[in-house]
């Protein structure tokens, strides 16, 4: 199976078929984070830290760092942004932006293989940020939209995506090197956005044997109640074989899908990990109020004896 | 695609592959349930009707109802509870029991077409249920276990399925009255059992096209926060083609996990369902704490645009 490897000067993440999905916090993004944007501008990275430190308590695996402010000298911010993350925690990053200059810039300061957040299948885009991932023996996120815009055909984009990878191979990147995202649309404004999403991720795992992320909060933009959207999305996507996500562990409602889902699709060995986090609050009183026993069914009665 | 029609006296049930989840209530199911046995088994029906109209209320579009007390006369017993519920609530039954004397005592009352609940892939059995079937021009739950038992190869399982439709067939029971269980085995002891299910769930759609159910809260027996695990599994299950469940639309993480995936399948129509039932409680609250506005993260500027 396809293992895409991720590391800080210290700690080494693995993204693959076989392991526990790997979350990258998303927090540390000044897009509709008005106080945020401000601070940052200033040369202020308070919240930055406190964003790190408490997506990393809660459970991310890696940190997505993005510093894209409009009218700001985004190359500068970034890499301060890195360098500061990594001298108060020891995930690896991803290091996001549409600006290649920034981009490198932050490949410059960082200590490990990061994850560069993204290329996409336009070829001056292509041109400019795989020599890059080269350059740094980074791994890249290729997302799966070009010149001519987002297909709304899962089969279009599956063509996008195996092209990126095509072109990594020519520049000397390995395909495990390349996280693909699928592009997930608004759920609200696109209502094939789910089905298009995971006939992809199906053929991205089957046949291009490629690891996949993406922006998960997308898909329920608009709608109330949206966290258990996103988680159930989650859940869906991993039982469709994503293996990461650019997400928000602070949902309890968004954490608790993925971790379940890493229970039912076998990541999680011997149930040991939702075990430890759920032993208490709720698993006694949880068991009595579900019938305690399993059910014996009408025609049923192998069915646990049988386990 | 493959419409299975289950109806009351007045009311009919569609459960289909483009359509939404339908959700079977469990709760009328005496097994693990000592005080609910001892009430049946003296005649008195209070909590069946009162766990009837608690499931209706809470979005169930059918009952499972299941009478299966040791040493007591299950077939007047089942006939009875499917009589009351029928007198109180106008959704179409599932008749549930491992005694086919019990089946047809609950045909013999029923008013409609019955989902009868079950037959396995025995050779005794099939030929005691199927005509049983066909008589009532009921629908049937056919088991993925014979003789042999119940197998850890999902294409084992996929087999059985296909030697009970195809029995069906010789008794003049189309493919489409036959609703499939694919078996689910707590995740607690078989950490493979929801891989398993998934593909069998594909295979049964792709292939043999029919329908299938579960009964899903055993997927989480024994582990703690069970609900959230129940929920999670029917929403990759969904993900993977299932079209029904035998369960509990009382517990708020399962059902919200079956309608979130309803959405997210593209099976509620503009969000519809979704936006009624969250409207209130959460929805502001809830945009602004998730950013309100969708991010534009690197190399993603025509993400949402392009929605």
């Amino acid at each position: 199976m396809t293992d895409t490897i991720i590391s800080s000067a210290t700690k080494e993440v693995v993204i693959g078929f076989d392991r526990p999905f790997v979350m990258i916090g998303e927090r540390i993004n000044p897009t509709g984070r008005k106080l945020l944007a401000a601070e940052m501008k200033e040369g202020n990275f308070d919240r930055v830290i406190a964003d790190a430190l408490a997506q990393v308590e809660a459970g991310a695996q890696m940190l997505d760092v993005n510093a894209g402010i409009p009218l700001a000298d985004e190359p500068a911010l970034l890499a301060k942004a890195i360098e500061l993350v990594q001298s108060v925690t020891d995930v690896p990053l991803s290091i996001d932006s549409s600006i290649v200059e920034a981009l490198e810039a932050g490949c410059a300061v960082y200590q490990g293989k990061p994850l560069i957040n993204s290329v996409t299948g336009e070829d001056e885009q292509m041109e400019r940020v795989l020599p890059l991932v080269k350059k740094y023996g980074a791994a890249v996120v290729a997302i799966s939209n070009d010149e001519t815009g987002i297909s709304e055909d899962p089969d279009v984009r599956f063509e996008v995506a195996r092209k990126i990878v095509n072109r990594a191979a020519d520049h000397g990147i390995p395909s495990s090197d390349v996280v693909v995202d699928p592009l997930v649309m608004p759920i609200g404004a696109v209502g094939q956005a789910g089905q298009q999403v995971f006939r992809l991720l199906r053929r991205l795992q089957t046949e291009l044997k490629v690891n996949t992320t993406c922006g998960a909060s997308n898909v329920s933009f608009g709608l109330p109640n949206r966290n258990v959207i996103t988680g159930t999305f989650l859940a869906m996507a991993i039982a469709n074989g994503m293996t990461s996500a650019i997400m928000s562990p602070l949902h309890p409602e968004v954490k608790a899908a993925v971790k379940a889902a890493d229970v039912l699709a076998g990541h999680d060995q011997d149930c040991g990990a939702w075990i430890a986090e759920n032993r208490e609050g709720g698993s006694a009183a949880d068991g009595a109020a579900a019938g305690g026993a399993p059910r014996r069914r009408g025609g049923r009665r192998a069915r646990v004896e049988g386990a």
